[in-house]
């Protein structure tokens, strides 16, 4: 049977079915393809504001730690990211690290004086089979050029960060995706989802249930198995009112999602998820007043479990369904799902 | 269609299929079954000696911390386990914890004394569906039962600690499986898995990748949608040399075949995995050698993810497959799955 | 120079020097005495109400995790206690858990039935060198006693669970003291510390900075030094409006307090600590409104975290000076501090 | 009285009393004073071949995560560090991370393409109170400098990564020291500390027990006190055949030398510790043998911790002896301690 983009699970979808559902939200890119050189920047915005001075409530949840993502520590130690979130590949989060950093210093220059510093929030997957990393060719005005472009709407698939990504032996890269939970008290909550997919093996491939991955190792023809190099980030935000605490839970669920396509968290691939609320934020300065505000029941969580889980397995399945193919580095060649099967 | 049972993934089984596929690893039961006491005992010991003479190198993943198991606080510090590992329902954490330290004391009289203390490892779910917590009826003498009756061979389903378990609205259990797996050195090791079931929401059940939860739900007519109030404990051994860091990693991967029939780790489901290794022990005093013994490459270890994967997923269906209806407390009814699609 | 009780720190205490200073909680005692039977329970009551039905948010951090304490895995992912927090011996965990269980059954009875369960929060330290563990002294009653007794005033030192404990060579026990903090915008806060005080290698005593491990090890003219095998568990209350993430940053800072006794955290020593507030409860149903209470601003913790560090410190203190001397099991003795130097 | 330079408990040191006690441990520094730049990087080799090649046992203690250092994650899930560990100020990390990339891949050009990726491991303090942060004045030669530069003798105090620290209101930096441990089994081993001192409330200063921070601050005639906006990382190297689970427990050990100086672990600084193992390294390659070797046995490590803490506090109080004044940024200065008391 041919192969149509499946719906996953039974939750409506939000406006956009994409993590800008979860008002406030923006995502932009800076692509570089060209060549050897095939990779990027990808930024999340978590609101229009500026995020040191109104940081924004947020935790991880590291489910496979091989991998080189920064910020991870100070967000689990103070609950708060206080940066745009930015995706590139693994040996460019030097530079766009400092370009977070200037960028911050720019908006707050006593940050680094009078101002304790930043904590740049750079996350990265490994796109060195398409793309030349030892060429450093990611610079800080990228992440500036991704910044700017910053909107509601924005491209999947083989852009921004995920230009040189693989998943599954076909090209992958970035993905969104959104649903909309009902809580038990009826209150009706948004969760979004964005990954840059890089991870999992042929073989193993599941959509939506059903098992395809013999058949693409088959229209692939590959030779013998890789093993598993990739990685996984999948950010996920929403509007529920929820704690540092709450979005551990949270970020934890995309794991569930990730495994339903058929990854067993493999040893190579660096599987890190990041969840954020929008619902209020943590003020920069003592002086300033804290959010008064009250959290989601710890037992109305489901449904936004639920929602993250397949958030997180539809943005996985879009990118791999809006990714077109790329040949980069010496040749080398990702072909899409979707002239495969 | 009609159900039959599938076979989880790609890895071929060990000679039982079930845990004991680990040499030396040895499981039994004490059943409690009779009108509104529908609960019991289960043991799975990991080898023959005394475990606190010869501790066993072990580590948890805690998935969903809603639980009161007793023990992980020790065995993360230490990584080793040095008592039977133990399952029962809630209520009677406290009664088997006793019981452990009883026989850890009949054998080891200094324990206590002039000896350090010994580290309860009691795991357990909410059976309280089926079974009258309150009465609690589980005592010493159960778990001497279940550690008398521990063989290569033993029941699954409706029968020791999960004899009251419920799963995804139908009875639950015990179950239990294992996978060969071979690395990339040529090596064979074996994962043995064994699950106390008793979580899943009716409508997510998959089975094998195939959605079967409407139909389910259809079938039990049930009223609305119950929350998730159960629990999975998921119990992973294999002969591979692994350390305690490694085996963190191992006992994680149970989520991933947790998460493909259809959780998402709800809110009240204490999901919680242990793994340990039989391949080597650890002496209970300084004044024994310590093993010499090369740990398994961390870039060997896919194959034993997936096999940790797979056979917790082929555990839960053999749970579900094996569980007979059992009628309990105010006459509460949990049908088999069997009896149902 | 003569030993008088030393201030720790610059700070105030509150007005009774103990954990009941933070407004609401309460101490009682059971102290079982008699020949080999030294032992005992203390209870600590957050609020007068039932922390069931109004929970406490809460947070641990194993500093050490070499011990056997219960409840902590829940209390880690669910950020609340739902039980007053006991103290006991090792063996007599069990016991304790199913008193707890039992009381709060008798509230509500819906536990284990329409309710989910309860989570029994149980900590020890092994006495076993004053006390025979193995005969299982302690029993549902005593928790029942000491709960009944609590009140804001109560005894320190050889007393409750303190009674068999030991603390560098000396008799240890209960101590307790509080604090209280200005923060940077004025507010006072309280910090109030309870210990049970079981760890310490002789040696290594330092009060208030003053190193007289040295004297007291030949005041005792104790054979060679023992091993660290004690366990020291430290619970912090405060009425600052503090999350769980924050309260785990609190409770950590109970090692600072800690390590100026002379303690490096031995391998033997479960070190745990647990920070729970009374600044707002969380309702255990979901029907009922969340608190919506602004909490404290990070940067504002300071006071806080010094006062923790030497509410503790002092705690260990008081439980030295107060501590009279014992003989328990097979004659064994420990003298109390304030006879030897 | 005269301060004179204590030394801390009573074990004795390694022959040079710096981290390079342990065999193979080599320290360079690349320094930059000059006007408002006072900074630099410091980098500590585990043993004189490729990491990356023979990764090295590694664990962390995150004591206080408000920092910005990176690799962490990966140090978590694989237990070893495969780069030369480089230390150097807040803004700084990007460039110093890219430059071990540029390392790793000089010598082993298959990585980022046949091969996976490197982990950097770079850990920093902020010195923007006497360096220009903002200038970004740290590149890539820098480290490739302190790199070359290390050796088994090094300076201490305001020289590499520590040249603008400050700790207690005076001048921080870099200190080193080292103690010798005997095994309950008659066994030598060594432990050696490496820090990077910029933390530390003035008026709290404790050297060796004594309470010296209310005299320096006289000494200081300071303002208001600062609130911690500090950081220390401490790097703890030994000899002793330790697994990644022992050494993360040996790393914790830091926080206790750490805390008898005076902190309380404030809220504004990051309290990292890193602790290895120079007894085994761990093969790149699959296809090369693992090491089979016998660990140290759980209850000998009481020693070790007491190293760990011991030369931890000592070499703290190095950095503040050997610590000469600088001035720096807009004339910031901060004097000696030893020009102080």
């Amino acid at each position: 049977m041919p192969l149509s983009l499946p719906h996953i699970g039974a939750l409506p979808t939000g406006a956009r079915n994409n993590i800008s559902d979860v008002a406030g939200v923006t995502v932009g890119h800076a692509t570089l393809a060209g060549g050897d050189i095939q990779t990027g920047v990808t930024v999340v915005r978590p609101h229009a504001r500026d995020p040191f001075v109104d940081k924004v409530p947020a935790a991880c949840a590291v489910i496979n730690g091989f991998g080189k993502s920064v910020g991870l520590v100070q967000v689990e130690e103070l609950g708060v990211l206080e940066t745009p979130i930015a995706l590139t590949n693994t040996f460019a989060v030097g530079a766009v690290a400092q370009a977070q950093i200037r960028q911050a210093v720019a908006a707050n220059p006593q940050i680094g004086r009078a101002w304790s510093t930043v904590n740049p929030l750079v996350f990265e997957c490994n796109d060195g089979y398409l793309n030349d990393l030892q060429a450093f060719a990611v610079q800080d005005v990228h992440y500036d050029v991704a910044y700017a472009a910053a909107g509601e709407t924005f491209e999947q698939g083989a852009v921004g960060a995920g230009r040189g990504m693989s998943s599954f032996g076909v090209k992958g890269g970035i993905g969104s995706a959104s649903r909309v939970a009902t809580l038990a008290d009826g209150t009706q909550r948004t969760v979004g989802a964005l990954v840059l997919s890089n991870f999992g093996v042929t073989e193993n491939l599941t959509l939506a249930g059903r098992h395809v991955g013999s058949d693409l190792a088959k229209a692939i023809a590959a030779a013998a198995p890789e093993p598993e190099k990739g990685s996984i980030i999948m950010l996920l935000a929403t509007d529920a009112p929820l704690d540092a605490r709450q979005l551990r839970r949270l970020a934890l669920r995309a794991g569930a999602g990730l495994a339903r396509t058929g990854s067993v968290f493999g040893h190579g691939s660096g599987d890190i998820a990041l969840a954020f609320s929008t619902a209020y934020t943590v003020p920069h300065q003592g002086t300033r007043a804290m959010p008064a505000i009250a959290m989601t029941h710890e037992s109305h969580l489901d449904p936004l479990f639920q929602a993250a889980a397949d958030s997180v397995e539809q943005a996985i399945v879009h990118a791999l369904f809006h990714a077109e193919a790329v040949t980069g580095r010496d040749g080398h060649t990702r072909r899409a799902l979707t002239d495969l099967l």
